[in-house]
């Protein structure tokens, strides 16, 4: 028997579950019982200590206790600690008596889920990120809303811009969005909804569906893994913008050259295309200091360059912010869209990211995963050197790697999902006329390093038979 | 000489100023002292303690507190607690030597905010809303992001729906929002953007401009303050879909009757029209309950009615979370909106305002609200009372009124702005063909009683000429 510091229990509620708390309180507990994480006799934490480490009302545990002592799981002392009940065995003989280390994680059963553009957010909740949020929720609730945003949070953007994009620009330049497809609803509605918008051709099939819903046609444009072919951009009936991702090419992986970027931004002044910069993920890259974002060679009052970034890659998309910085010339049109359509971030969300960015919590967070995401990078490339028939796309940055298959991507794949593995296909990033590519997107941000090993060894034997 | 205790030191700071937290902390005491709240030799908060209070950092009180002893109003003293310097008349010998009384607010130059729309949000911030953003910012930071909105909120809002709208839906109908304007974007999309979108007229100017955002006209149509005029909804040429405020007429004030509740929902099934309910604040009424929301005469699944509600009148606008309640038939286009369009709600705001929803504070909150909007309806009345060159509408509910005026609002307005006095005028509700009616719109929400009063009657003077 051992004492158990309530917080090594590893009990997690998922408040979007529809089971009630204390049915998932005890549902955690009766697991780690079953798996002999917790031992006959083994005390429990204090109801009100459970309570505060699970952040649910002391009720809820207290519901969840009866549960498990009315089916003879925890015996409950008057005036002491609850314990497992000794006598475990005698009354669920069919349990093992071992006690086995923590249970694995994922069960054998499940699935490891390797689609991309998911970052690791277990370590997101750090006590920096609950002070960001502590402070915001007991600052005053002001009744005014700012359609670009708050003052304090633009002024952190375009500090954290100048960090660790590069670019120099005035707060008054940024305006708080809810992500990268919310900025580019709002940048195409100021602009008039104009005519097609030309994408990467392969590109990011989440961005391209938002000219669409707007009704707007797009035009796909072609790409290598070094961004879009400048050469080829069309000098006759050019698009009214243009959607890149100059700084990692979404899904090839390459960064734009200095070459490009300068023949792209020719082209687009002369022929007055918007450049629309998805700045997605530059923040994380693991070989060399990113290129600073297309906007630094972009004119801060004449320019024609916006930028879309997001904290979907670098915390969360779960945290709903990004921002959009446009140059003088398209502020006034921005802002217009931004007053009609509605300022979506709530004030007390603003307030808190711009906590967390001015305590640098937000760069160390940053800095934290680009080791956690260099560490898995290596893995990937340890893992998949012994690869016979596909070739492997360098990963300098991001959470994602490409491999093109000999074999056809729809075969693999299905084998993969057969090993318990899901991936993306890379023909699923070509709008039109799709190349003849067979290949595989995978993601290695949101999994064990465990589970990662695990399922490059089923995609790898999936990919090459 | 006396203990100053520092829950009593009345020092807000604003994050989203651009001046640094200490610059604003020296100022917030500078002030105190000078206004007389603190007098020579009053002890100050520990540093620890002050920060704790005003949610800083301790550096950023050590900072504020050195710049006022470097200025001669503070003295630290080695191992005990700064004081208001005792010398401070020898110092600043400007400074009267006498102590009033708090300082009013707000200052005598300032203007008084009546335009309308804006709630009481001073008394959000209780221990219940705290609560509810720290269990939100303890519990896992999850990735994965659900376009319909949290389970977890949806069935929060569900049961709000029921209680406080007497509509009863599943938590699969109800979409998580940014707001209402937010909300009616994503339908609109969903709908494909259809033609003509109605409107009434007189109408919330805000609502009205996110169609002609997206690049659909609008129709308006006659309304009283029984809402929509339904003997006069075109049988010819019908709009796509109109946007209605059957709870609370946006501004004239009136609820809509059952009889046309029934006209309008036949006319749009003749016609195969989309009801839009704009739900914008039904929760504060004052006389008696409200009607049902129009979605509860609607059939749940065949229906025709969406509604579109929102927190920002009974918690704040800087909340931004709505919903959007639709009938089965058009959840799957709504959906594909949605999923195109992104989630715009930050997860963590959606776990803690279902924790708000979910532990009974929102309802005690609107409770309180209504209580004390209630207070002011009756200091409206008490006040308009005397009015003798206009017609003051009832207030049954909300956080406005209106005033139709003899005089020329333009005229009246200008005389309650010499007064610092700010309001609306009631022809900025009409779209086109303004109706030959003179008035002013004023909210009673976002000011205290005492300024209340006192706006009130610079108003009532500039109407009477």
């Amino acid at each position: 028997m051992r004492t158990t510091a309530e917080v090594t229990l590893p009990v997690t509620l998922d408040r979007t579950d529809v089971r009630p708390l204390p049915v998932q309180l005890a549902e955690a507990l009766r697991r780690l019982i079953l798996d002999g994480w917790l031992a006959p006799g083994d005390p429990l934490p204090s109801t009100r200590s459970l309570a505060r480490a699970a952040a649910v009302s002391r009720g809820t545990v207290v519901a969840g206790y009866d549960q498990l002592s009315a089916e003879g799981f925890l015996t409950a002392r008057e005036g002491a600690a609850t314990v497992v009940n000794p006598r475990l065995a005698v009354v669920h003989p069919q349990l093992g008596r071992t006690r086995p280390e923590p249970p694995p994680a994922p069960p054998a059963a499940s699935v490891i889920d390797l689609r991309p553009g998911r970052p690791w957010t277990a370590d997101v909740a750090t006590a920096g990120w609950r002070a960001a949020w502590r402070a915001a929720a007991t600052n005053p609730f002001g009744c005014d809303v700012v359609p670009a945003g708050d003052a304090g949070l633009r002024a952190a953007l375009a500090d954290h811009l100048r960090r660790m994009r590069g670019v120099h620009r005035p707060a008054e330049h940024v305006l708080v969005t809810a992500g990268a497809r919310e900025g580019l609803a709002v940048l195409l509605h100021a602009l008039g909804r104009p005519g097609p918008v030309g994408v990467e051709e392969p590109g990011y099939p989440s961005l391209r569906r938002v000219p669409a819903r707007l009704g707007l046609s797009t035009v796909p444009l072609p790409a290598d893994d070094a961004g879009l072919i400048t050469s080829a951009l069309p000098e006759v009936g050019p698009p009214a913008a243009v959607v890149v991702t100059p700084s990692h090419q979404y899904p090839l992986g390459g960064s734009m050259p200095i070459e490009r970027r300068q023949q792209l931004l020719a082209w687009a002044a002369r022929h007055d295309v918007v450049i629309v910069e998805d700045d997605y993920d530059a923040e994380l890259r693991y070989t060399s200091r990113p290129l600073p974002a297309l906007a630094a060679l972009d004119d801060p009052d004449d320019g024609r360059v916006v930028t879309l970034g997001t904290f979907a890659k670098t915390v969360g998309p779960g945290l709903g912010v990004g921002y959009l910085l446009a140059p003088a010339r398209l502020l006034p049109a921005v802002l217009a869209s931004r007053t009609d359509l509605g300022q979506p971030v709530a004030q007390l969300t603003q307030r808190a990211l711009a906590h967390y960015l001015d305590s640098g919590e937000l760069r160390r967070h940053v800095q934290r995963m680009r080791q956690l995401y260099g560490r898995r990078r290596r893995l990937v490339s340890a893992e998949l050197a012994g690869l016979r028939h596909g070739r492997v796309y360098p990963v300098d940055g991001g959470l994602h790697g490409v491999i093109e298959t000999a074999r056809d991507e729809a075969e693999v794949l299905a084998a993969a999902r057969a090993g318990g593995v899901l991936a993306t296909p890379l023909s699923a990033h070509w709008s039109g006329q799709r190349e003849d590519r067979s290949g595989v997107v995978f993601g290695f941000g949101a999994v064990s390093e465990a589970d990662l090993v695990a399922a490059l060894r089923v995609l790898l034997a999936a990919i090459d038979g």
